[in-house]
């Protein structure tokens, strides 16, 4: 089933014209012709069939038919990452979308090795992930911003995840078992980790709750999917408590 | 802290001569000179320190020195793959060396569009990522066999934790709660999924133990690398009672 994500208003009778890009894609890449059914969402009215009523090489447009889900955004989980190199920074932003992650939001340490990242290309990649994973939103991807400034301004009722490499921090899953549930972030440090003063500051900070995440080394990428998986399984939509996705 | 993973048997005073890839990495890229250290292991003998004593373009010796670690070789994890699209197979093969996984076995199913993988090339790609998360061993990698085979010749007493995306299986912690210690293997099926066949012979085989990973459709890598962190957090070396590296 083709899903696409779209930014106008969805009820029953619209007619969507599709941006160049995603006409593209239906149109030329799935051979996708005038009847064809497509689900539309956009993070606010839920998902919709659509029928395709006009396909050119350049345009398409489609008719909203019938609401097929209500809107659901899923468990308020940020996660905060360090800008790592461009095919792991990628790679992470792609499993937030797919792992339920609400917001991404990047940020430079002193480690850091860059100072921009492309926030545009990060969330086409957020959005293609959303619409393959049946996600009914797609995450925000914003910043970068220093991390002593997000850490300053931290409002203490968000829990704060912080994977610590550097040792003495309790097994994942015991950590996050003692914790009530409520708006989490996770933290994911550059590759050369956080230095000592950095990881001070946020073992201080208000909610900062620290796990390790085992005895081996792991990149980047494979520390934010491991966090995020663990926070989902443990508080979040992959619990026997959660409602099930329709 | 430099780590290369080396055929030869490691003791006090041992010299090694390392083939040309790793002379060039620690010769070229990593400029060591002679009197440098680095860390050898070979999967039987623990970790050692050993000291550069020959360095030319082409040609890399070390000597053998000190025993830092005694030999670990990890939980009994296997992870059993269908082969999927290269890129994604060797992130899922990384991750594996860093997630601890023993074997990766790589298997063909009635939804697999290859039939064959470069096992060299991926072992090569195991065998830097044990070097660079710190582990004692390399994950084999074989296959590809065929699901069914492996099905047919299962030893029921390692347990199969079947990510099963087609409805009523347990939450993952949940159903990994209730089962004991022991060897276990994870298995991973290709993108478009396991036939409905293949998923009833799965269920039926000796150690099945269904489990779900949430809400979303989950990209095969992800599915992989979420299944194996769980399992870490909650039979392998990842929790409390584990004993901790060194």
């Amino acid at each position: 089933m083709i899903r696409l994500f779209v930014a106008a208003d969805l009820e029953a009778g619209a007619e969507i014209a599709l941006p160049s890009d995603q006409a593209h894609y239906l149109a030329n890449v799935m051979r996708q012709g005038v009847g064809a059914t497509a689900r539309l969402f956009n993070g606010r009215d839920g998902e919709w069939t659509a029928r395709l009523t006009v396909v050119t090489k350049r345009v398409c447009a489609l008719r909203v038919e019938t609401r097929e889900r209500t809107q659901d955004t899923g468990p308020d989980l940020d996660l905060i990452v360090a800008l790592v190199k461009r095919p792991r920074l990628e790679t992470i932003v792609e499993k937030a979308a797919e792992l339920g992650a609400r917001r991404v939001r990047l940020i430079t340490t002193e480690r850091t090795n860059a100072d921009r990242a492309k926030v545009e290309r990060l969330t086409a990649i957020a959005t293609e992930a959303a619409e393959q994973t049946g996600r009914l939103d797609v995450p925000t991807v914003a910043g970068p911003d220093k991390l002593d400034r997000i850490l300053r301004d931290w409002d203490g009722s968000r829990r704060l995840m912080f994977c610590d490499e550097a040792g003495d921090a309790a097994p994942v899953l015991t950590a996050l078992e003692a914790v009530p549930p409520g708006p989490w972030a996770i933290l994911i440090g550059p590759e050369g980790g956080f230095s000592p003063g950095e990881r001070e500051r946020i073992r201080a900070t208000p909610g900062a709750v620290a796990v390790s995440l085992g005895p081996r080394i792991l990149r980047a990428d494979t520390a934010a999917i491991a966090a995020m998986t663990l926070w989902q399984a443990s508080l979040g939509d992959w619990t026997a408590g959660a409602s099930p996705a329709s």
